[in-house]
């Protein structure tokens, strides 16, 4: 099976917007981007890349040197970032003051909690502590 | 900024088809499933979650002791798994012994090799060395 995850996913249509809230909400650091296409941020040990669907299911040209297949979807993906609990605090107090709305804040009954907020693109956005999954 | 990503999500709607593909293709073993709706997989130090996005856009119950937000995405989502030059082709192989389309395979100019499948939910699945992205 697969050792880890290197890249993971999400898509927005206004990367723009994207880009603004991910490196002034959440701290992220641009590692590259293309205009219209897609915007790359390292995350500890993997990538979290977002591309925008409209241009991601345009095929490749057919004499590309890098013929990457079509995706993209459309809707409200979802991802998890980890953080301990002390940690999930300062990102509560933090994203409210950045004038965000916590959509949801509990306990799960394994213990270990969960906040969630939306990116611009309404991206379903959580800080978890890894213990809700017997993590470390 | 967030120190890690805890869970990876994809969309499928049809779970039993996603279950027997990533356990009897990719090897993933089920950390635990819910008929129609959900089917989680631990991948490394996090999670892969895949979801049925007719189920996930439904709201959970106002009186909900575990009130997720909604989420879901239609269309064809991405996800890279990290492995070595040395795994990539041994996954080519077993992935065609088992019937499956290689749609791409390609070294990129950094250096580093990627290949790229579906799931059968049409999902974009690619395995890549981390050092296209400069990680170990």
């Amino acid at each position: 099976m697969p050792s880890g995850i290197l890249e993971t996913i999400l898509y927005a249509e206004d990367l723009e917007a994207a880009e603004d809230f991910y490196c002034h909400v959440l701290g992220f650091k641009v590692f590259s981007k293309q205009h219209g296409r897609q915007l790359f941020f390292r995350c500890g040990d993997q990538m979290l890349l977002i591309f925008n669907p409209n241009a991601t299911v345009v095929p490749a040209p057919a004499d590309s040197r890098l013929p990457v297949p079509v995706h993209g979807a459309l809707g409200h993906g979802h991802v998890c970032f980890r953080a301990s609990g002390v940690e999930i605090s300062s990102w509560r107090k933090h994203l409210e003051d950045k004038g965000l709305t916590i959509e949801a804040d509990f306990e799960w009954p394994q213990g270990g909690r969960s906040i969630y907020f939306r990116d611009p693109a309404g991206n379903c956005l959580e800080f978890a502590e890894p213990r809700i999954w017997g993590l470390e």
